[in-house]
């Protein structure tokens, strides 16, 4: 008699499965467990109640209250595959009962780095500027277009934030040979110091920074982190990229203050999605603009299902999970992530 | 009696000696050298005439026949300081009397890397097309508009030209663990293989290459190398960034394919520069549109200056020149850099 | 009213304190904490009974049966500063109370890969061989004896093992370029592979290795892992460094083959330590000879102390710890070492 | 009719055409060009004589005056393939005439590096002192015999000397993070700055290194550049590797001061090569003993065939050598290398 498959439960929503697992991912995750997929299921939350006491797995976001843990008597691994963890379960009774809470977050890792370098070296270079002032008929060759043109290598540079985004930023950081400060009230100095960084208080990071990329996850603390005050303490010129959580910073003096050329910024992430069409950003020449996509790219959704693949097989054999994130539980309760108000459901971490 | 100085003639344009010398780099220039600047003296011709029998060393790039030469008795070195090697010298000449010809290429290298990468992760991610899109009030957020992204960490690469601008967006690119693939006819193999790259035919690197970067300088045999049925060869989807000589391409084919979607491409050299107003390339939604901005940037012309001071100082030592480029004699009547004919005197090498 | 210090238990041994807190970390931790150090206290047992139940934090390996467990009603962490985790402590009931169980593995990890190069490079270039044939009036000058010297430069390299100590030892190959192939089964593959090694079985790591590291933690299922069927299979002329655990190989088969001229290997590990005196290892010529010298020195042991401090302070203040390796409970009862029965008390891990 | 094939002249004394060109580089040699091997011919001069109007390559180090230059009108290249310019060849002339001047430097650099870092591992870590102990049943287990070592990781790190095997040395020390000080009178600050060391005077590396390495060229200016004085200002305990020239210390004193415990060393170069029977250092425990064995290994002769093969295609294509390093005319002459005067042929460079 053969064992009897594990059962994993996929209740992907706002994700999607056909996005989260390639076609070869799904079909290696149903040959090696049972997989109820409640995706779209108008009676997921019945099914799922009923699914729980067997559950070795859950993939997604359901709600998940003490109560509920508690049935779940085989529960193994809880898999976030939003990339927030919500306040809709109860991570503390998961921990106490050995549950695997884990995150998809590495698998934005280095699109969300990619990305932001990206946004840096158009803002270093006036990529997207120059590319509107040709289709305007307004360029300007050589050095007419290029007098605040900086390098990345050898510059100064900052950062916010120094968790998957950071690190993965960091690594494609070390051929510019920069000076790297980065600003992480998380993390001890030599943390930071074994990574090749140099730990720097928040205003020595805004205040050296030529090119300063804001990676930090909102908490109550971070909130609004980047106020005016701190905001007008940029160097001159200086090119900020936000690529994390809008509520990190003020954005309306953000905006004024790159409207009044104090600096340049690139911002992905905005205090209401979809903004307003009058938005005033719209207009500033010295914004690069984008609208949450830094993260949410094919390569990195199909990533996360495969580290939910890698990790479930890992804890069925008896081993840690090693490519999702174990959320820890100390933070778990203190990111103040809000679910996004738009249809588009992916987020970046 | 203190010895004279060794004399240096300044002879700059397009170039200006303001641009390429920063005021420490010239000062000690002064302290170090005689110097005479020709730049802008309507009697320039002349005055060289008269100063080249006692020059060490000319910085510029004047006509220097055979004639003029030969009367340079003192002359050990000739300092480019424009990027290309105009036939209006006897580069002949100048070696068999054992001057250095010397190109300042190097000093626009890393600039040239640095924009080549950001239009490479521009063309990856759609980033000036999204900026237009938001301006537009016609941004999609998240998945929408990000469905064609791509990841240059683990992607197919391919370089046409490893020269000194290749090897430095070669260091960029390696913590993104790419395929990369060089076609260098001017090279051996196993150069490339030390150099941690593959070896290639054109049209493999054609063929296979999810990002193409064209870093190569013209010649005879690579004018049109990019012929309309080449470019039909690039994988669809594939991003083309064009950063060396526009002659190396088709541009009405390039432009015609990018226009008909078959790939992308950022362009930041023209066949004929300023671009006319009416050019069809100015609307082109594919298209990453650069006026020549690639090399000419503060940073790179103030480094020409550091260069050229380092490596007059090594030479009066008795020493041989390490920052400059020594021009090869093979190759220096080659290029067929075709002054640009616009004002900017700024060309990136 | 101050608030009283969290009481910090030092019960190092086969540690001591003064190894492992270099005295600014130890002055820093008393002035954070209040420190109760248990170390050569004949009455430790019962001060350590008298403590528990206000304990914050435990650094050491003590006896910590379910019974002390439980009494630890304020345990936040017990940081284990030896280096290996011992079954005198009861881990799940640490896990179901929420308590840290942290290891000092990293510590180790840098120490122990900079002695696996340096054996490796001797066992490449015959450093150690030489030396001593050089102190015997015997060397060979250049070609001569260098026959066998191979490069590490694009080597074929294997790896046993993939934890800290392999990836601190994969990040100091990197500029060799070589192959390097991982054997791990406690992996998945694409884990491996975001690493930038190649998965691979175990018996292609042994056959296609020049220079093979042994990196293996010993579990029943490693013990003999390198049988003398496997190690016959190594390519002749192999270097084996072996640093982790003894118990992987056959001994007394690896060491025949040496002697028989099969391949080289270093050895800083041996079933029974110290080496009985007429231990015939002593006398072949094939090995790197070496006594439990990889990960136990001075720069190893200070950061122990200044990884138990920064971790406790990031658990007081409501933050993850982060330097010190998180024990996964899913190991941490698999692990067979056995302490040393030496008296020097230090391993690596 | 078919052009004849370019005449090739092996003249490879002291060095082997065998040792010199793999098997499978030789017979490409032999299809690409017409190839006469003087090797152990006894009339090789009169035939070298004979052949030298028709001569498109030397290969090989044979007296090559002034008389000899101007008769060989067709010579394009002389590659030496020994690792020193010795003066037996009018470089001026060759120069004049347009030939190219190849070293084979290079060659031997990636063997070089390899071999310093593992001689640096042995001195920072004991390895072959402890292994001498531990054959005579002597080895301190742990922590015993491990108080005197040091991490390469984060040292302060001093190069004399940045050629190419600097460089190539320093390549593998990126990712230990050192901090590393160069000195180098022969190249300018900026340029060791642009390969992210710091430029340094003579006494800064001697008082601020841990780790030392001797690299340098001999040349008038560095005779005995280490001189008892200098030696003396190392560190206390430092560890000092010389692989270049042994003329660039004062050996006695060197070893007098490893006696008396000043610092450690090994030593590959020795003022008499072999080196006497009774000399003091073969008892010296500080020291590690190496008989010029740091580059002549087989993959750096083979190197050498493939480089001359590669750089011959390339200037018989019209192009520049890539692969060999063009002698400076400037430093050809300063050189002051001396012939082994061992049988042993081969000598790193």
């Amino acid at each position: 008699m053969t064992h009897p498959k594990e059962l994993v439960v996929l209740y992907p929503a706002p994700q999607s499965t056909e996005r989260t697992f390639a076609p070869v991912t799904l079909r290696r995750l149903h040959e090696e467990f049972e997989v109820l997929d409640l995706e779209g299921d108008p009676d997921a939350e019945r099914q799922l109640d009923l699914a729980l006491p067997r559950a070795f797995a859950v993939v997604g976001q359901p709600d998940l209250p003490a109560e509920r843990v508690e049935r779940a008597v085989s529960l193994r691994a809880l898999c976030n595959v939003e990339g927030n963890f919500f306040p809709n379960v109860d991570y503390a009774a998961c921990a106490d009962r050995g549950v695997h809470v884990l995150g998809c977050g590495p698998a934005y890792a280095q699109a969300v780095a990619e990305y932001s370098l990206g946004l840096a070296l158009d803002l270093a270079r006036g990529i997207t500027r120059e590319d509107r002032a040709f289709r305007a008929g307004a360029e300007g060759y050589t050095f007419a277009s290029n007098t605040d043109s900086i390098l990345l290598r050898g510059a100064e540079i900052g950062l916010i934030g120094f968790g998957n985004l950071g690190r993965a930023l960091h690594e494609l950081l070390v051929p510019f040979r920069a000076t790297i400060r980065v600003y992480d009230p998380w993390l001890p100095e030599r943390h930071l110091e074994e990574h090749g960084v140099i730990p720097a208080s928040l205003d020595e990071v805004l205040e050296t920074s030529q090119v300063l990329f804001v990676l930090a996850t909102i908490t109550e603390e971070s909130e609004r982190l980047l106020s005016e005050a701190r905001l007008r303490r940029l160097r001159p010129g200086a090119r900020l990229v936000l690529v994390s959580r809008a509520a990190v910073a003020d954005f309306t003096a953000l905006i004024e203050l790159v409207s009044q050329g104090h600096f340049l910024a690139a911002l992905d992430v905005w205090p209401e999605e979809p903004v307003t069409a009058d938005h005033p950003a719209r207009a500033v020449e010295g914004l690069v603009l984008s609208a949450h996509r830094a993260g949410g790219i094919p390569a990195a959704f199909e990533k996360i299902g495969e580290m939910v693949l890698d990790d479930l097989l890992q804890i069925r054999a008896g081993l840690p999970p090693v490519r999702m994130q174990v959320a820890a539980r100390e933070l778990v309760h203190r990111y103040r992530s809000r679910p996004v108000t738009t249809a588009a459901g992916a987020r970046n971490a």
